[in-house]
Formats: structure tokens, sequence, C-alpha cells
């Protein structure tokens, strides 16, 4: 674990809260309320040993030569939703990008893009989310940077995390490594994310609430590789869903795709939630989840591995990977049947990430 | 220099902005369009070999053990200004923050918040300035991000880089390393960044354009760093201005520092528009700044070497370190007076940067 953060239990509501209920333009402005807001605010919630410098840049040791460098903004709207917030999404976000190329995750910066006028306790209680976070994932959050835009041009607020990672020696995850024969997993239902946050957006209530299924990925990654060193690619399927990810695969690796329906799992509200809004669930944003693209002959062991792991105690071979229809990907329906399942056009759910 | 792209000249302006004269929120869908947009401008225009994989994230090896890593968000306005716009501000920004570090940089991350309703040419000639700027400065943008956030929720374009740079064995670039005796160096006249933003939004004009003074400062610093390797503080004036900077650094170091108003140069017209606008020019916000602590027994090197570049033809000693009043910036006037320089109080220049 990287250098991890310490203290979070004693750390209290410092003074500008009290003296500043919401955000001011000054907060970004580089003087006396900059520091003031990093010295009472981001520095007792991030504290380490190599954010504490705070220089213009962390200055870092990295414990081998071939990494990962990864970066995500997060404007995802609202900010707190069923199952987590805008904080803990752009950590987990960038840890998971980090786990995608194989990576261990080290290290994460954040800069936020702040609306004037924000509420000060909505500010502390994301910050607290992003500690939490990266507590969570054994990352340290090492630099940052913070600005403030006027009221009515930007939205509450917007985090932009970048990450470093290591990669094993023997780990080679990339989309041109997928062959013919492959199995495609993945480690549970999907659809959750999207419909937890359009269900707040449209106000809908079901007779479970739906959650986000937002996770840190690289644990059960790193025990996914454990059990096969040889994965090809992973991807976490986000923006444009389960299709979309498995389109930008099969068209970068010149190979086809074919999925079972009855293989993907999707919770019953999720796909009631789904018919309602008129989502074809395959579209769906999820932010847990992970697919692995492996050999078949090492397909039972990665995902008895994957099932062993709290995160996919419900993963399944969802298809596999073929030599024919190169670029296109079908799916085979419950009575035999197949449809082209193509790329997002469009958008469905904007601001989901 | 990493892996520079290469082929800008061959970029011409492709489909996408033909079909679209603006971008909508499906080109953050994750979809069809996100990848036309990827493909047909941003790929085009980074294009290196560590940017093609698409990845989640890049895979890059380091060529030494310690480095700098580095986040900052750009949220200037107006999007275009007197030399510059918030492109190039964007690689500049943050290859400056990583040769703050002593540091060589290599690597660049972008994340973008588009606003829905962007002109589709804004963003080809911000993307072309990122281009140029990053050749200029000899680093590879190697991974990035695109979200589009509904009209009136953002303002035309926000940018965060992300910078990681290699730092030379010998180099130890600290605020704390700071000493009594250390003289303060800086590359030429100040405040022209801030000024040039201000005069372009309330619509001043002099008898000549005030231009910013943003470019890549990574050259001029190893140029510093040959003459002197032992440099104490290295830090980039912005935000907040030489005042802020300086008071910073006096208070991480426990020193207090002696500044000389007649060492510090201040062009003629941006010192009209100061006085016009009611600035204290220590205040305003530089770019292309660069604020060197060093032993004083190296001084004179030092600013030979920054004399020598490009960039510091009119570099000065504007004053030293004290043992005396520690956390104080003083300065002495032209007729020998002393007054206190405090950190900047309030907002003067809501988003400079």
């Amino acid at each position: 674990m990287a250098d991890a953060p310490s203290g979070f239990d004693s750390f209290s509501c410092p003074v500008p809260f009290a003296r500043y209920p919401q955000i001011l333009l000054a907060h970004g402005g580089g003087g006396k309320l900059t520091h003031e807001l990093i010295a009472q605010l981001f520095l007792p919630a991030f504290h380490n040993s190599l954010l504490e410098p705070l220089h213009d840049g962390a200055i870092l040791t990295l414990p081998g030569e071939r990494i990962a460098f990864t970066t995500d903004s997060y404007v995802v709207h609202p900010l707190f939703f069923p199952g987590g917030s805008i904080g803990d999404l752009a950590i987990y976000g960038t840890v998971n990008d980090l786990a995608m190329c194989g990576a261990r995750p080290l290290y994460l910066s954040a800069a936020m893009i702040i609306e004037e006028g924000l509420p000060m306790d909505d500010l502390r209680r994301i910050t607290m989310a992003m500690r939490a976070a990266a507590d969570q994932a054994g990352v340290a959050l090492v630099t940052g940077d913070t600005k403030v835009v006027d009221r009515g041009k930007g939205d509450g607020m917007f985090i932009t995390t970048s990450g470093i990672g290591v990669i094993p020696p023997n780990v080679d995850i990339q989309p041109v490594r997928v062959r013919p024969g492959d199995a495609i997993l993945i480690n549970g239902p999907i659809a959750q994310h999207g419909i937890a946050i359009m269900s707040v957006r449209e106000g809908l209530s079901f007779t479970t609430q739906i959650t986000s299924d937002t996770a840190p990925l690289h644990s059960i990654v790193a025990a996914m590789l454990s059990a096969c060193p040889d994965i090809h690619v992973l991807r976490d399927p986000t923006r444009g869903g389960v299709a979309s990810t498995l389109n930008e695969i099969a068209s970068q690796g010149g190979v086809g795709m074919e999925l079972e329906e009855d293989a993907i799992l999707i919770d019953e509200d999720v796909r009631g939630a789904c018919e309602i809004l008129g989502f074809d669930p395959l579209y769906v944003a999820n932010e847990g989840k992970v697919i692995a693209i492996v050999p078949d002959a090492a397909s039972d062991q990665v995902l008895q591995a994957m099932r062993e792991h709290p995160l996919g105690r419900r993963a399944s071979c969802i298809g596999h990977v073929v030599d024919t229809h190169a670029g296109v990907v079908t799916l085979r329906n419950r009575i035999g049947s197949m449809r082209i399942v193509d790329m997002l056009s469009g958008e469905q759910l904007p601001r989901i990430c």
C-alpha cells in the first residue's frame, strides 16, 4: 500500500466552514482563502508525507519501471446519489482505469473545479468521501489543484483525477491481444450505476432502492491476474455500457464477439427501471464492473477467482470472441435468434460519471 | 525528448466539423460521436505510439526512478487572449509545474470538460494550440478524457492536465531548503499575463497590445540547473502573483524575505494598466516567469545562465532571504522605506488560469 493517509477519524470541521458557509471566488484565487481551504480542509483530509510539502508537484519514487498513467474528469449529476457521490466515483474511477491496465494503483492527483456558492458542507462531505475511497483502494492522493468558477459557469463541482500505478513484469493487458476463442467474463449484474443516477434525476422510486455499483476493482483484478497472468484484455464498461465497450474492443482487435443474453445478469428492479425509462441495459453505464477477455482454457480458473472475491460473487461468462464478422458484436437471445449489438449512438444518459 | 508527436502540418479539418458545427452532449456519451471526435480530432492532433492504443491509460517506461507528478485545472476566461489560449496555457502550466520540481517533463494527460454548444472550430483551434505547445515543450500527450456538460453548466471549456517528469539524481528542489542569505531571482518583468487577460475582459486598449507571457520554462530551468544544481527553490508565480508565491515560500521555509522594488521589472504599459485597474503588480498573475532561490555565491552564475536564454534576457535579482521576521516578506521602495508585502487577500482576478 502506498504511504496511505491516516488520521481520518480525528478529522473535524475546521474554521473556514464556520466563517464561510459557501465557496467564494476567492477560495480559488491563490491567496489567503485558497491557503486556508487547503490547510484546513484538504490537507487534514488527505494528509500524507508526499502531499505535505505542498510543492507544485509531488516527488515520487516508483517501485518498478513500467507504469500506467491515466486521467478522467467526473461531471456526474447529481453530486450525491444512492450508493455514492462524485467524490468516491472520482477516486474509484481512476483506480479502476489503472487496474484495467493490469497496474497496481499507487498515487492519485485531484483537481477540483468548484462553482461559486457550493455549500461548504457539500465540499466537506465530498472530500471525506474521497478520503474514505482512497483508503479503501490503498492509494495516496499526493497532489492537487483547486479552481473556483463564477456562479452559473459550472455545476456544483467537477473533479479530475489522474493516477499512476505500477505494472507487474509478467502482465500485458491490451485490446489488440484479444484472440478468437477467448472467453468474455464479467463480475456481476449490469446497468446498476446508470439506473441509480437516473432514478434520482427522474424521481423514480422502486420497491427497493437501486444503488450504484461504484467500487474499486484493483483487488479483484489482482486476484484474477494471480489466477491467470495471461489475461488478454480488461475493461470497465462505464459510459456507453457493456455494448459500447465490447464494440470498441472488437473493433480495435479486429475480431467478432458473440454474447449469450441468458448469461448477462440484470437485477429485476434494474430491468424494470430500464423498461420504464426505455433504456437497453446493455448501453447503461456501470462503475464497479470489469470485463475480462481471457484464453478459453483459463476461463474457469479466472471465474473461480472472481467468485471468491466479494465483488465477483455473481461473475459469469457472457460470451466468446469469434473469428467471423470482425468488428461486430452479436447477441443470441433466449429463443436462439441473433441480433447485432452496435455501439451506442447518440446520447442516452448524459453526465453519468 | 519524449516520443514527441509528429505530423502536425498534415493535420487537416476532418469530417465531424462539417457534420456538427457545435459540440453536442452525445460527444461526451462514450458512444459513436465520442469515438468520432477522438478518432478524427484528438488522435490525429496528438498522435504518438503511446496514445494510439486508446486503452484506459497509457503504459510508460520511465528513464529514472525519482519522478515528479502534478496536476492543474485551467478555467481561464476568455478561452482566447492576446498571446495564447486555454490550450497552450494548459500544456505550459503543467510543463512548468514539473520544471519547478526540477524535473524534465515527459508525459502529459489532458481531460476536457466541454460545454454543449462550444463551436467545433474553437475546439479545433484549442486542440491545435495544445499540440503546438506540446511540441514546443517536447512532451507527449499520452492519455486523455472528454466529458460534455449541458449548456449553462460550464463555460465553453475547462482543461485539466496532469504531468510526469523525471528528476535528475543531483537535483533537490524544495521550499524547506530556502536559507537566510539566499538570492531571489526572477527571469523578467512581472504582471503581464494577468493584465493581458484583464485588458481583454475590460475592453481596455493601450498603445501596444499587452500579451500574455505564457511559455514553457523547462529549458531555461535546465540551463539554470546546469549552472547550479544546488538551486534551493523554484516556483512559478501564477495565481496570487510574486507576492503570494514568496509569502508561501517564506512561511513554509520559516524565513523572512527582503525585496528591492527597483529590481522588480514592470513594463510601462503593464504598470499603466495596473494603475487604471487599481491592481498592485506584485499580486498579478504571471505565466512564463520563474522565481529561483539560490545560494548567494551561485547567484551570478545562475543569473548569467538565465540571461543567455531567450526567456531570461531581463532576469534580475529582486532580493534576499533573511533570518529576521520569519514568514514575512518586505519591500524596500525607491526612497529606501520598507513596507510589508502580505499574501493576496480576497480575489483580485478570478479565472486568470
